[in-house]
């Protein structure tokens, strides 16, 4: 059996989960589920999956050392900071580069940081049938979510026939990939059964993915051979990602690849999945009392139903009389938002971001 | 003339300004409005009316140390700890003998510590006509607030026939005292013209005041008289009180006397006058910004009215699309509640007194 390795995706910033998020300490790093980082969760997942040493990280550079420092398990050398954002495509193609060079006859997995995912062993199961499937041909293979909801927030994949031999009942041809849906269209997809939530969790063989890029990003994939060609002749990675990472198209995999390839597969999860996209999400997580409170930390909460509260260390929140608010309290700061508007709350930051005396709460 | 002394009720606790308010830091140690604690500015108001030396202040003993700190130019002889609180009638009896013992043939006046009152110039004018009444006769003499709003949350003064020479014009006979009223009546006495808010704020000569406790609250009086015996025996005063305070009525000075008395006058205002009774009343005096929030301290306030923010050092607050509510912070606690449930604060703080893990917010 051919090496497998993992890439897990920790370039998010959270914006979203302000103020406990911040520019060096987002969402992925924070254990806004369970209690340990949400990227901590995700490696150690992966026991047994993948061998610890070939979990490679990419994160940015303001958050590398949080990402040691949160993961101390982690390989240095493969917790890889891009010096700007240059969305999942370049990440995708960073990821094949440095796999291809420890071991080109390689499988890997690309993972999210920060989705909730309660069921490991579904989990292992799942992505053990996503390496076999990837392994054993030339397919693209995706992880497929059953949608509970009619979510609007994610891409979906709609399945084809099914792939393969009965003893992977769970595999199927992609028909297509959709952009996020509004939500009649969610309705329906929901409704119909053929629709996945796309998770954003991949798995192919090293030279599959080389190929695909080669064929639909094709600048992309130059410049990075750029990247490549210095990490043999021992150029420092750092130096050489400065000097190529921001002249790399941003594009999402999805977009650049996975919506054109037609060599695509989806594994249907066996697992729970939550990409706990913002505040109110933790609800679904977290015990809540008889009227819905969430109380992570020290209060009260008087009168009151569908709140959710969340403090830092030993500080105490008292609620009264108010419902489905998100009240959350750091040392330097504290967000009052209702639940229906937390997805204004990183348009809040962006107005912090135009004060320079805010600088610190970023 | 005759020696003039002041004597400031500063007893309360403040519930309903927590969590700011706390048992060693009640409202009058803060400054809710303004930059000192409201103690200070109700003494320094007192200039030029009464000599500094002879203003007294009735706390209680767990606030002691804290009047002396906030206002260090107090005489500590003169800030006297109550070992309990007995409402205001035993507080008035007190002061009595205080004043009593400094100078027999002397006007005092009686003051709360915590209302806010910006016309200074106003208010010594009024407070030396209510001096000049109550020293050049036998009244006990009154302040009266004149109403701007049917408030039910105040006692009422009905003024009667006017008093005196036309020097005076501002001074009425008082037909009589009436309790908080509800908001009907309230209505009818703002429309009426005829009726005051009693602010507490009461000037007599020392033997009228003594002479009218003796009538209508002869135990009260006998009780302190003991404690008068003991100071000129030069017995600790603490010990005196701690002996002799527990056992007295608890009751007010409006019921137990001011309602029974018939040589009452009062002194219409000159001056503004707010006791700023819980956290909405400071809109009224700090700077509300276009919407009619108020931000005390650092914060934010996307898409939202009416809102009362007040932070504790440089902690920043951020509101989103919220209306109408109160979030005060301080360094161990954070309270939430809407403008029309401020009366539940104190509620709140009573059911905060049931849990032992909570006494270090009280």
């Amino acid at each position: 059996m051919s090496q497998r390795f993992a890439v897990i995706m920790a370039g998010g910033r959270g914006e979203r989960f302000w103020p406990q998020s911040r520019l060096k300490r987002p969402k992925h790093l924070l254990p806004i589920i369970g209690n340990t980082p949400m990227l901590c969760q995700t490696v150690d997942r992966l026991a047994g999956l993948v061998p610890p040493e070939n979990v490679f990280v990419i994160t940015n550079r303001e958050q590398r050392l949080g990402v040691l420092e949160a993961c101390p398990n982690l390989d240095p050398a493969k917790v890889i900071g891009e010096p700007v954002g240059r969305d999942t495509a370049a990440a995708v193609g960073l990821a094949a580069i440095l796999v291809k060079i420890k071991d080109a006859n390689s499988a890997f997995a690309i993972l999210p940081a920060d989705a909730a995912i309660h069921d490991t062993e579904g989990f292992r199961a799942t992505i053990a049938t996503a390496f076999e499937t990837a392994e054993t041909g030339e397919h693209l293979v995706t992880v497929g979510i059953k949608p509970n909801n009619p979510a609007t927030g994610y891409g979906y994949i709609q399945k084809g026939e099914p792939f393969g031999s009965s003893e992977n009942e769970d595999v199927y041809k992609v028909s297509r990939f959709v952009e996020k849906p509004d939500l009649p269209t969610a309705e329906k997809y929901l409704e119909s059964g053929d629709y996945f939530w796309n998770a954003g969790i991949f798995v192919w063989r090293t030279d599959v993915i080389k190929k695909a890029l080669a064929v639909h990003t094709p600048e992309l994939w130059r410049a990075l051979g750029k990247v490549e060609d210095g990490i043999s002749k021992e150029e420092n990675l750092d130096s050489l990602l400065q000097k190529y990472y921001p002249k790399l198209e941003k594009i999402s995999i999805d977009y650049a690849l996975m919506e054109k390839a037609d060599n695509v597969l989806t594994v249907q999860a066996g697992f729970d999945w939550d990409d706990v996209g913002e505040w109110p999400a933790i609800a679904r997580h977290v015990a809540n009392d008889s009227k819905g409170n969430v109380l992570s930390g020290r209060g009260m909460i008087r009168e009151g139903s569908g709140n959710i509260v969340v403090n830092e260390k030993d500080h105490f929140t008292a609620l009264i009389g108010v419902d489905d608010l998100i009240v959350v309290q750091t040392e330097d700061a504290t967000l009052v938002c209702p639940k229906s508007k937390a997805q204004e709350i990183k348009n809040l930051v962006k107005e912090m971001e135009n004060n320079p005396d805010l600088e610190h709460l970023l």
